[in-house]
């Protein structure tokens, strides 16, 4: 299973354990065993998505959807399309051409399990499944949903969105950023993801645009806040615990956060953020704790 | 421009054409020119797309549409989101870990031009974008037609269909195939996606059921019959005019219909599946006379 989060709070890590195991087992479905010619595929597939990581994107999506009233069925299967998404993105990125990473949570990276040629089709597949997972009638009885949370994503993960940070990364390899570029180039690499994630629970419940904006908002400054943490752990965290070698970035001589505003500036940064974040969950009253449970995990969590 | 088909009908020829000239103005308007910092994934992705190939796609897209009196407009992004699919697939084959092409239609291919980290991205970007167009109201104002149109997409270019059939061809370099996995590889790998343009028109036009079958079936000989003349022109045609290097298939030592069949059954074999794919348009009369030229262009082309 996946690796518990180290300091959530005990009704936290338990809803984010029950999300992790469903979507587990919506993701074998989405994707079971097969001994067709073609198999490495699948199977790389599978070992790109199954088992891996907090499932942080699953968990905002059912999370949000139960503020709606939203069948649970039909929210794991969103919330498997866009882990496909983050995932695909993971196997591509890792390729030797792009960070060339041996290792993804303390495994072989699928391009090195498999095969280079393998990893970059089996991301392809991926990416395309989690359109397929979206337009099919068993995600909404709606067609109009089905077509904007196509749209959303695709949106969330293109050219403007994720693929256009991960754009913008490479390019940061070469080039000195200023803090608002690398506030630009993460809102679009893992913010807008995030924030499809957190919505698309309201778009699964038809809710008004208040709801889905507060959720839109939310998402984004947990997002900023995440990455803010995520610069921070690279710098001060074991290695043993995040499953990656430390100091990943600065060896790649990118700007960071933390590099551009120093640690304790960043610390500050990730705490107002989280704080602004959880401001924006008013209008759930106290129904939207677990979301600001999770907003408050982002600031404690050491992988 | 794209290469003209060198031995179309007049007729053909100038439809051809005329889909060619207002496909680039359609992709042209999806992927405007920026100059945003992560420019170059845009760069790469209308490098990829643009100016490119006979445009068969687009054409049966068109073509099919327009016997069902579709809006050309809306045939037209169909025909857009199909050719970001087939050339993002062109641009991750060419990568170093897959076909290792340096050349694609007489130029650098996108990881030459550009590098190969921008490649990735760009041809995930073109996918995504495929999507991102098929779901948009200014498709279809049904998002019924919308959503089918997303599903059937991802179903012939995902898994089960294009990157299936790219997995298969991988296998193939190391893996003699007999005549029936060569079939099922190129349904896989080309036709589904052909199948898919033909009956994009129909999904367009709400067609009922025989005439979706009957463009289906086209679509399917048609597509098998390309991919054996594409196996014979790989043996015999002048690299001068098909912009790539002979005999690529036997070099890599891949199985072909050719390698299994020899040059004059398989010359044979296309001439029954064209024949085969012509009797299918039956059912649409004399208004389908340009899908029956473009049937009988297969066999006579020579590029």
């Amino acid at each position: 299973m996946a690796p518990s989060p180290r300091s959530a709070s005990p009704r936290l890590q338990t809803a984010m354990d029950d999300v992790a195991e469903s979507l587990e087992r919506t993701l074998m479905r989405l994707l079971p065993d097969t001994d067709l010619p073609e198999a490495p595929l699948f199977d790389a597939m599978r070992y790109g998505v199954l088992d891996g990581g907090k499932r942080l994107r699953p968990f905002m999506v059912v999370e949000a959807a139960k503020l709606f009233n939203v069948d649970s069925y039909r929210a794991r299967r969103v919330a498997a399309a866009i882990e496909m998404v983050h995932c695909y993105s993971l196997v591509h990125d890792d390729l030797p051409a792009m960070d060339n990473s041996p290792l993804r949570r303390g495994k072989p990276s699928v391009h090195i399990q498999y095969d280079e040629a393998t990893a970059i089709l089996a991301g392809d597949a991926l990416l395309t499944l989690a359109f397929e997972v979206l337009s099919d009638a068993e995600t909404h009885e709606d067609p109009r949903v089905r077509c904007q949370l196509v749209t959303e994503l695709a949106q969330a993960a293109g050219g403007h969105g994720m693929v256009g940070g991960q754009m913008l990364d490479l390019i940061g390899e070469n080039e000195e950023f200023d803090l608002g570029t690398i506030s630009r180039l993460q809102r679009m690499k893992t913010g807008k993801l995030m924030c499809f994630a957190c919505e698309a629970g309201a778009i699964l419940g038809k809710a008004g645009e208040p709801q889905r904006k507060a959720l839109r908002n939310f998402a984004h400054d947990l997002g900023l806040a995440f990455q803010v943490t995520d610069d921070i752990l690279d710098v001060e965290a074991d290695p043993s615990e995040t499953g990656k070698p430390a100091n990943q970035d600065d060896n790649a001589g990118k700007s960071t956060f933390v590099s551009e505003m120093g640690i304790q500036n960043a610390k500050e940064r990730a705490e107002m953020l989280v704080g602004q974040a959880v401001r924006h969950l008013h209008v759930f009253g106290g129904r939207a704790d677990i979301l600001r449970d999770l907003a408050e995990y982002v600031l404690s969590r050491r992988m």
